[in-house]
């Protein structure tokens, strides 16, 4: 069985090449770009932006699986072959990681964490009095998925109140959930944080915006680990300088990165991250794949296929 | 009953009044420096560091309560009267921000919270791989009083795993425990990240200096949330210059503030907080006091007792 690889560059190969031995070493682990490699022969790839119409050439590809859990990279290839099955990379470790990622942003955001750093840049004692008592704001988690499911119960066990928005209802002990357009505007005015861990989609393109903000409480928290083309980073900038939002945590741009002069870098209630919020080493990565494989040879189902009907 | 208070200084005073109104309306609340108060006439003082000798010179006072959960600060006074009960202020809601804090400077250290923040005050996209997955760095926890008990459990409900370490042996549920100056060398050797919740005592004086951090796994993360006559900074820092340590979230400090020459300040793998761990608010401390006061009131035993046996 063959492998394709694109994902961290030819530089990587050798990484994921020693990763898949230990666990599936029937498997022919190639970089995307190898001449040597018949197409007829691969059976699997693993990717992250491939060049439109080079998944379509793999006549005999079995299944496609995304290199991260967010498969909108490989969405834009306008030649993206239906029939292929494409599974979105969800291994433990990244539920883990960005559950963990989750806690961190909304107490960075409730105990200042920014006015704490820029303090220490400028080697100042700032003592101040904690803006937030936990309780007193709930945590609001849109996108119950494999993300937000897991941030939703992660924060709610250190004790803080959490509420949830998806597309269809969930039930989760302990959090309140709300479902489709219909209900959110209820959902926003609970959320003290808000927490955005929905997919790119048509629907939820520039969600974060304007009119989103000024249905939140005044001075909410905003932690963005979804993907940037849901915001607007002008009327985020906007609303946490009329007090509208009181800080925000950003995981994810409209441009990655942002340009060297956004007001985002100085802004001092904005906390930036490198899109770092849950990334899996190539070793959990392969881990997942390989049993994703060995399950399809058992006549197991993939897991966390991507939806055209749903669009994520 | 009258409440003599010294905390927060003269201008707290109407804060700390309105906070006991409305809780606690038949006591006679005055600022510690208060002319007009006839010392035979106080029953209760609310303190941070008295000047000697003053709370002596109150001869009904019925019980001392300390403004914070440590009360070295009052233990500073030789003529400290022995015979008055002395309470820690630890309302539930110091112990949920405590628990709180040690969550995110855990996730700080274990996410490189401070590389992102320096990336960010340079406008940089600093994208690295993620330093440590959670679930391979055990957290070790210093003390599980009040506030180290609460920070484990909170940790570990992380799914990160947890061990602690105090004078006499703890049961808790999940967390492996360790006791006493015999097991602490065992305890050292597991800890991937070691979290400090000590009391200031004489036995603890210097204890986070370069020979425990050599008992250390190499590479393991420190949290400072004790009190700064724990800590050497030079051996800390000496010990990040070495890699012996590899990151360090420091809340107190041998001086308060620190030096504004301090290496600290901006060591690239020291994150500074202000003494901030856990403060709870005038309104949660007011809280706390009327309620032991009124227990007291019922023939109950006070919480939280300072033991001069125990020295903490
Ligand atoms: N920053 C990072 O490092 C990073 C890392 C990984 C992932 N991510 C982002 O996180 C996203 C979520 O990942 P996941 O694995 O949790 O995805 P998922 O399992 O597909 O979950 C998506 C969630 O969003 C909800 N949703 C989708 N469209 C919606 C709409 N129009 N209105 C309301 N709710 C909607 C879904 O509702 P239903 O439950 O009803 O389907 C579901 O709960 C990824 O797509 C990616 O953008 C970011
Ligand atoms: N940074 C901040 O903002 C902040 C805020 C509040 C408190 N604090 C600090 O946190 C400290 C702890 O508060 P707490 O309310 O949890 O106190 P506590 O309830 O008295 O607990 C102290 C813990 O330390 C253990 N211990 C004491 N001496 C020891 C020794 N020589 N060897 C091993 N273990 C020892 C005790 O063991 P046993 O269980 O066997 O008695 C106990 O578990 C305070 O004293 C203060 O310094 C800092």
């Amino acid at each position: 069985m063959r492998l394709l690889i694109k994902s961290g560059g030819e530089e990587a190969v050798p990484e994921w090449r020693a990763a898949f031995a230990g666990i599936a070493p029937h498997l022919d682990v190639r970089w995307w770009d190898d001449r040597d490699v018949d197409p007829a022969t691969v059976d699997f790839a693993l990717v992250w932006d491939p060049e439109p119409g080079r998944l379509a050439a793999l006549p005999k590809l079995r299944a496609i699986f995304g290199a991260g859990a967010g498969v909108d990279y490989i969405l834009r290839d306008p030649l993206l072959p239906a029939a292929v099955p494409l599974v979105r990379c969800v291994p433990p470790e990244a539920t883990q990681r960005m559950g963990e990622f989750a806690v961190w942003a909304v107490l960075s955001l409730n105990k200042d964490a920014r006015r704490m750093a820029i303090a220490q840049a400028g080697a100042r004692w700032d003592a101040f009095d904690p803006p937030f008592a936990a309780a007193e704001r709930t945590v609001g988690v849109m996108g119950l998925g494999a993300m937000g499911m897991r941030a939703a119960q992660m924060i709610a066990g250190l004790g803080i109140p959490v509420v949830g928005w998806s597309r269809t209802r969930k039930m989760l002990p302990g959090i309140e959930t709300f479902s489709g357009d219909g209900e959110r505007d209820a959902f926003l005015a609970r959320c003290g944080v808000l927490v955005c861990l929905l997919p790119a989609t048509p629907e939820t393109a520039g969600i974060l915006a304007a009119p989103l903000f000024a249905k939140l409480p005044r001075g909410a928290g905003l932690v963005q680990l979804g993907r940037g083309m849901q915001q607007s980073t002008r009327d985020i900038v906007a609303a946490l300088d009329s007090g509208q939002l009181s800080g925000a945590v950003l995981d994810v741009f409209e441009q990655e990165p942002p340009p060297g002069d956004s007001p985002i870098w100085s802004h001092p209630k904005i906390i930036v991250t490198p899109h770092a919020a849950s990334t899996p080493s190539r070793q959990e990565r392969a881990r997942y794949v390989a049993g994703c494989i060995a399950g399809l040879e058992r006549g197991e189902a993939l897991p966390n296929l991507y939806s055209p009907e749903r669009g994520y």
